[in-house]
């Protein structure tokens, strides 16, 4: 049977904002600056970095990614959430409701979110023709395994599927360090 | 088949202290103060905190634990080495040949050691009678199942195994958030 390999992509903290926010704070107008692009097609970093404040403590220089988004959503690690004295549950990308919500400060104005901070849930992004190569569908779970010392397996992975995508597995840094694992290793995937 | 569980212990950073280097960091002839029982029998968590100074950044009230050891020896995460500046290698407890090193600052004076920064492997205390039920020796290796969103199975566990051991499986935090698991939580073993 053929063995199928997906690229690590380790997510820090960052935030996506919505036009309306990135106006209250950038100033009316103002466009996000196209700084480095990301491994997914049309998305990129963002030159802009914002602070987020919660009710224990502030985090400071959080990237923005870009393009906007339809809402505003901000992806942290449980450490971080302990930082800020919020806590984000493990969601899927776009799953905010009842989530916590955070102020941001930028350098023109403030936003207080009164939801959209989540730890991100572990995920594969994958193209058309990956996920038929490998045999899975959209929002199908599978696996993926890790040698090593901090060897492991990490179980409920999410395939998305598109024809936008490209093939890359995302965890946070938390999840990569407790396998030890680097930007662009190759892991097995495992149905 | 019986199935086996083990209850979690979340380990934070913290060092564990040569007598030479306690008398160094807190005054000649000092001795550590208990200021709270840790699960294993005989170890405690000390009142004393220390800073730790790397080439490029200091965590600051690095806590203590007791007894003093053989060898100052320094346990964080990958996270913590990457704010100082050093690169920990995963290892276990007592083998510190080859690690970083780092500058210890107490209130006393400071120690700089040549080696002894790692991060922890994982791993299980287990009594004798408790590695007889589940059938396993001392350095064995193995498998811990998390259930849940951040579900996954952590490999290569070693078993330690003593007669003075409580059970208990010890991952440090970025191990702990990356499986989304509290301490005390109850975990399958897996052989």
């Amino acid at each position: 049977m053929s063995k199928f390999y997906v690229p690590v992509g380790l997510s820090n903290r960052h935030i996506h904002l919505s036009k309306k926010d990135v106006e209250a704070l950038f100033g009316e107008g103002y466009e996000l600056t196209r700084f480095k692009d990301l491994a997914q097609p049309g998305q990129y970093a963002a030159a802009e970095k914002v602070d987020m404040v919660g009710p224990k403590g502030t985090i400071k220089g959080v990237r923005v990614l870009g393009p906007v988004r339809k809402d505003t959503q901000i992806e942290i690690s449980l450490a971080d959430g302990f930082v800020l004295g919020v806590k984000p549950p493990v969601r899927d990308s776009g799953d905010i409701e009842g989530s916590p919500g955070v102020k941001i400060v930028g350098p023109k104005g403030e936003v207080t979110i009164d939801k959209g901070v989540i730890a991100a849930a572990r995920h594969i992004h994958m193209h058309t023709s990956d996920a038929e190569a490998i045999g899975v569908s959209d929002r199908d779970l599978v696996k993926v395994k890790v040698e090593g010392k901090r060897g492991l397996i990490f179980e409920n992975v999410l395939a998305r599927v598109h024809e936008e995508f490209k093939l890359e597995f995302h965890v946070d840094i938390e999840e990569g360090n407790a396998a030890g694992i680097k930007n662009g290793q190759e892991l097995e995937i495992i149905k």
